[in-house]
């Protein structure tokens, strides 16, 4: 009996060896959780903060990530977070924008930090120096800011949409943050912004019923999307409006658009009714393989990171190709070099179809331009016009989203074969009305190689427009810091 | 002492059970081979037999899957194996090819078992009664039979590519087959036609030196290529090469063409010296995703099947979509419908651009015409057929070969961007050419909505055609069968 206790002991025994060895095992594995893995608030958000290094301070690593949107250092091949003069590198585009505000000055875009700072600086947006001077309404602001969605509580939707954008200037000073994205009591996502619940609901969707995977993107898509201002809807308001009544490819919109006849501007050179596309990243994400797979923006720009035994989403925000083993490797198993070479491989093909369409539509303006200077009339331009409108607004969509070349390369390759079809179809038929009126020849390629002399083409005072933005900077800016400063003195921070 | 004894016996027992448990679940894991796994030769096969039936007595699985490419019911979306008439669903290919032998008759491709009965069949061969007539060179053979590399091996290389295509009528009887890629003595792939050597000698580059996998699409290339005819090689003879020597891209052959001043016919409308591209397949399945991968050829159209415990090839060369399982399923994990609809949706978007293109090539040949009646000199037209002859080159690049949606999309969209900015680009100058004489306005676009009309148009006597290829076939092909069966019935089969 001896020997069976003994057996027993050692049974015992080698479980408790065993036992041990799986705890350690486990925790090799899952490696243990820091302190802080408990969501523990050091401060209460209130319900419209708008200030992100108030939520910063309950969630530090996203937060920490979320600051990262600053570093304007990365590049991809083709595009970056740099502040890039695309007018400088392809001069082009203020030949194709004659008469609107991008051709005076148009950057690559930069991380959400510098929304603010950007949309100020800008030619684009002028220089005010009255809250009720343009050139731009106050609907501009609408996707720049946290304090967005705390004005449209505090005022109203469409009292937001009312107005020049100058006036909403000393209001608006916090970047793109916390707030635009999430619920500040449950901190799930939530969509903020009423454009994109409206078109949700106008197709008969209800937004809030969108599953987790569905979220991910759409808190992207209330502002990475094609909209126009409906100026027909409120009284002097210019109503933030998503054109998707009809589905979202660029034909669905263009009809449209067509429907309602509406034009964001009427080029100067060819006098075109023309539709700018924004920047329909959401859209174009859709109609391409990963978005098709249901491939969330957020499981690409937002890859998990695990630090400290904690996992968290990086809220830096910028192309894929920065982080490549959190974010491609994740599904393909290639090498970094490889991915990172198929992505390039593509732009590169797009590019060179994007400047041959490019160059069809300067020819286009121009010589339509020729024809109006030759007497041709209203009736014989009109197929012209129509014909450029479809042509660059093809070209508009397919190079106005950020990393459509990535996103649906073989849909972007299909619209612009289309566009290139349409504009040299246009360009046979304005052939014959310039023989017609006796120029029968070629009309010279203009000399735009760099960004002035295509804005000195077009007719363009820079000198004016760079005086009257300093002035607004210097005069008009600190202003609106210094009301906004006063204003968050009075909010309370609440800490726990 | 005994309860120890009974430990042991119970410790045993247990190990017996354990080990028992082992070999079950390796049995039920690899599954057990049956008998014939061993290779057990039913016959010798001679070092130049043609004959597959004689090959699939020794390889039943293999040859029961060759057998059915006989069948000609399956169709994906926009191709397939039956025999459908390519110019009858786009008459407009009739006008591209005008003056060329593809104008007469174009069909869907079918499987290797065909390729003897259709080449006899088609009017691009003619009606040819006696064996010196044209209209087609000897060559044209080349591909279509494993009785190729028998003459070749036993007449000379050279001496195969003299005469005419109704010379070597009664040799060649065996359709694509075992022979074509095998080595007869160890069933090794091997490179049986010398144009591939060749064409790789001429990089700097040995083929035997090949991998296994690359083996696995190579012997695919020695026919699924873009070729010309040679006639400056060999007196007499129209040399089989491929005009690698520059890359294989579009651009890259387009170079080589130009070089050597090569064009395939002068087009009957239009009078341009144009290139005929054939099938390209080999180099445009390099220049997409999976060929980049290093996907082979036979990974996805000779898909492995296991069957009585073994696995083999199949060799029913189709569509990979009809076997979706077996072949994209073994790396992507998405449905078969999934799977099929991207391919179709690919499919769908080149097709309309393919459109677009040949439109504007149609407009471009009747213009072009349209010109020289009017009375155009040779050195106004000269840019006008040189852009003739990118602009359709571009085009049957991209939809000559076999799957091009499939293999490289975004490559075969670049091109067709390019082709339709060409071609359009050369309609402008045409267009202040036809101004210049007289004609400033849109040159209807024919009424070629059945290939009848096409053909009317361009001016073929297909009553003729047809009457001439039913005597060739009444009179002709007999006797070269009962040549055929003499020569091979003496051939002795040794039996093991």
């Amino acid at each position: 009996m001896k020997k069976n206790l003994l057996y027993v002991i050692i049974a015992i025994a080698m479980a408790a060896v065993i036992f041990g060895l799986g705890i350690l095992a486990s925790s090799i594995t899952e490696r243990k959780a820091e302190k802080e893995f408990t969501y523990k608030p050091v401060v209460k958000i209130g319900e419209n903060e708008p200030r992100n290094d108030v939520w910063g301070e309950n969630f530090r690593r996203e937060y920490e990530t979320y600051l990262l949107t600053e570093d304007t250092t990365f590049r991809t091949k083709f595009n970056g977070n740099a502040m890039r003069d695309a007018l400088e590198e392809d001069p082009r585009m203020v030949v194709l924008w004659a008469g609107y505000a991008f051709s005076k000055d148009y950057n690559q875009p930069r991380g959400h930090r510098h929304a603010v700072t950007d949309i100020r600086n800008t030619l684009r947006t002028g220089g005010p120096l009255t809250p009720d001077e343009g050139p731009m309404p106050a609907t501009c602001w609408t996707c720049k800011s946290p304090d967005v969605p705390r004005m449209m509580e505090e005022k109203g939707i469409t009292e937001f949409y009312i107005g020049k954008w100058a006036g909403k200037g000393q209001e608006i000073v916090n970047p793109i943050g916390c707030l635009d994205c999430h619920d500040p009591s449950t901190m799930n996502l939530r969509i903020s912004r009423p454009a994109l619940i409206e078109a949700f609901e106008r197709q008969g969707k209800d937004i809030t019923k969108s599953t987790l995977q569905d979220m991910r993107s759409l808190v992207c898509a209330q502002c990475h999307v094609e909209y126009y201002f409906d100026k027909t809807k409120v009284e002097n308001a210019q109503y933030l409006t998503f054109p998707w009544d009809k589905g979202s490819t660029v034909e669905d919109m263009e009809k449209y658009y067509d429907e309602i006849e509406f034009s964001d501007w009427t080029h100067s050179l060819s006098r075109t009714p023309m539709l700018k596309a924004q920047h329909p990243d959401y859209e174009v994400h859709k109609l391409g393989i990963h978005g098709q797979r249901n491939v969330a923006c957020a499981d690409c720009h937002m890859p998990y990171i695990s630090e400290g035994g904690q996992k968290y989403s990086s809220h830096h925000l910028v192309s894929p190709l920065k982080y490549i083993d959190k974010t491609c490797m994740v599904c393909h198993r290639e090498s970094e070099e490889t991915l990172r070479n198929n992505v390039y491989e593509h732009q590169e093909k797009i590019l060179e179809n994007k400047i041959l369409l490019e160059d069809v539509l300067v020819r286009l303006h121009l010589e339509a331009k020729k024809a109006w200077d030759l007497g041709a009339t209203e009736t014989e331009m009109k197929d012209i016009l129509s014909g450029i409108r479809r042509t660059q607004w093809r070209w508009d969509f397919s190079v106005a989203s950020h990393g459509a070349a990535f996103h649906a390369p073989i849909e972007i390759l299909r619209i612009m074969g289309n566009a290139i079809n349409i504009g040299s179809e246009t360009r046979v038929k304005l052939a014959r009305i310039l023989a017609k009126y006796g120029f029968n020849q070629e009309l010279s390629y203009p000399d735009i190689s760099t960004k002035a002399k295509a804005q000195k083409l077009i007719g363009l005072d820079m000198e004016k427009l760079n005086a009257e933005k300093q002035e607004f900077l210097k005069t008009i800016v600190p202003k609106w810091l210094v009301e906004a400063k006063e204003r968050e003195s009075k909010w309370k921070i609440i800490r726990y």
